[in-house]
């Protein structure tokens, strides 16, 4: 395998899977370690401090074999006691989906909610945090939603949680963590959540979860959080540098290998060239009479949502698209018909943007004009 | 990656990771293609049929991003209700486990048991289910103990658990699914699970179900399942050839072409090759002054725990093997110190094993005679 694009090789512009180094996927291949080895521990007690550094905290990160949502339901189930509530924020499907897996778990939750495409305002929150009756065991917070391309404004969130010092706070960064600077320890973070295949630019397959010890103190009081998704459980086996089942080790090599790429290239840099990416894709789409999905001073860094003003074939794009090697994505759910999305995360370059646009111009110049 | 053992790889004759093909292992450093992708769909139908060959079954095969842990979690919630019972048969350490899986889940829990090293009798799991007040909703039976190298006999707890049609039949079949003829359709059962890194000879990352549409009707009645273990949720996205949350892509990719080595030894070949590679770990550890720790009748195709009557330093013997470029494991939890366990599963030839015994012959001679 080299770095070219193979015929067979169509780079990825969409929310997840994203696009990963040749290099380590090619750490996937390495032949398999026992999982209860003194070489596994050595992998596991190698990434540690580098996920710490990527979370920005001292704290602990436990590592999932699931996706993103395994995480989810490990968040509600040790965080949420039975005879009180939690707090979803709700302005897309992922969001959405979050406050479901709670209710799965029976789980009581009250929403507040934003029309699509529109963040939940600060002001919101803290009105719903000051009409409840009882504090709130936990706030659960999507920061980036993959369906609208909103950044919600977690910064301004937490000055105001802090009020309600029972109600811990829950992030789900899944689509934006690697891409954006979450400083865990400096805000007071409960859990940040997220998975592998997104601005992480890995396969997808394991998560990864920033966890608080007044997490732990809340997962104790909660006698039924399963054992899959337990953070006891999983606590136990960290400080032993090892996981309570058998976890995914090829993605372990990849994680240790990317997280080395992700380092050497400085967070704030990397989060830079995210920030740089979104803008141009913005410019892009609105210097080619598009419009943008998500509301102004919200928008993602990781994720455009651009809105199909223009009402191109976005099947027949990604038709053509295909022929140069390249994809994006179509809209989520209901806005599969309107909206199309970008997606500049990972280890995308701003040459990979460019690369992107100027086929995409190709095709919109063969379109015939819209009434 | 060729072949051939380099020096930094040590072939593991452990119950799991186990030796993975470098061909297979290289399927999982190719590219990344989205999940809700064509492709993917096309892997997803393409691994769905034989995966359903190698479960004997018609039904559904669900694929979860987890390991089989995670599956017990999904057996127990989907299949108990929750003024009902299970009962689980405990022979060892990963059965007493998966009973306390359920309970961590706030299932209502019987267990009968026997000693580690015996399989739990045929008659025993028939005077339980006569003492029931009220049917079972379920039976959990490992069939293969990780722990000691005994092989339950499924096949005669069949005819006795059909004269309950409530109780739903759960299969662990975890460390020897691959290696051994389990026939869902034919016994009836209701899930069959395992995972990748056992005698499927796979990395880990993905587990297996054969799941019935009794286990769908009972999910049914069930109202809170969570999300990423929920069959209902599984099966919504089964049928379009696709899973809820993102899957290990990778994996799928390896699982595809892992398959077809599998399917054109044929399943017959290699169940009686995994048969042969038993025997011939068996005779190696009595001629060498061994014993067997399993239950006569009742020993494991795919792991043999050998007692440890010359009372060798398994440590020191690993580390000499290590040299050799091979490992094989300790005993488990209780067993650490009295016995040791040798793999004989997935890819590894009967040539493997005599490599095996050769190197771990040199060392036995250089050890002195205990008194």
């Amino acid at each position: 395998m080299t770095a070219t694009v193979k015929p067979d090789h169509v780079r990825l512009y969409i929310p997840g899977p994203i696009e990963v180094r040749p290099e380590v996927l090619q750490t996937q291949a390495r032949p398999m370690i026992g999982h209860r080895s003194a070489d596994f521990e050595a992998l596991f007690a190698r990434v540690q401090p580098k996920l710490r550094q990527v979370f920005y905290t001292k704290s602990r990160v436990y590592v999932s074999t699931s996706s993103g949502t395994g995480l989810w339901e490990a968040a509600s189930r040790n965080c949420i006691r039975d005879d009180r509530k939690a707090l979803h924020l709700v302005n897309g499907a992922f969001s959405e989906r979050w406050a479901e897996v709670s209710k799965s778990n029976g789980k009581q939750v009250d929403v507040i909610s934003a029309e699509w495409g529109k963040a939940i305002k600060p002001e919101q929150l803290a009105e719903a945090l000051q009409k409840a009756t009882q504090p709130y065991d936990a706030v659960a917070i999507v920061l980036n939603e993959t369906s609208t391309g909103v950044k919600n404004p977690l910064e301004a969130y937490v000055p105001i949680l802090k009020q309600y010092p029972d109600t811990l706070i829950l992030v789900d960064a899944v689509s934006i963590f690697g891409g954006y600077k979450i400083d865990f320890d400096a805000l007071g973070l409960d859990i940040v959540l997220t998975s592998t295949q997104k601005a992480l630019a890995l396969p997808p397959g394991l998560a990864f979860a920033a966890v608080s010890d007044r997490v732990l103190e809340r997962a104790k009081q909660i006698p039924y959080r399963g054992y899959y998704f337990d953070f006891i459980e999983l606590e136990k086996f960290l400080v032993k540098n090892n996981t309570p089942s058998t976890p995914n080790i090829s993605l372990m090599f990849a994680t240790d290998v990317e997280l080395d790429y992700i380092l050497a290239e400085g967070l704030e840099a990397r989060f830079a060239r995210h920030e740089r990416m979104a803008a141009m894709t913005r410019d892009w789409a609105i210097e080619m009479g598009f419009g943008l999905f998500a509301e102004e001073g919200y928008r993602s860094p990781t994720v455009t949502t651009v809105a199909n003003t223009r009402q191109i074939d976005v099947k027949a794009l990604n038709k053509f698209l295909a022929t140069r090697g390249m994809t994006l994505s179509d809209g989520y759910g209901k806005l599969k018909d309107n909206t199309f999305r970008i997606a500049h995360m990972g280890d995308l370059t701003e040459a990979d943007m460019h690369e992107l646009f100027s086929a995409t111009n190709e095709f919109l110049a063969m379109q015939p004009e819209k009434a």
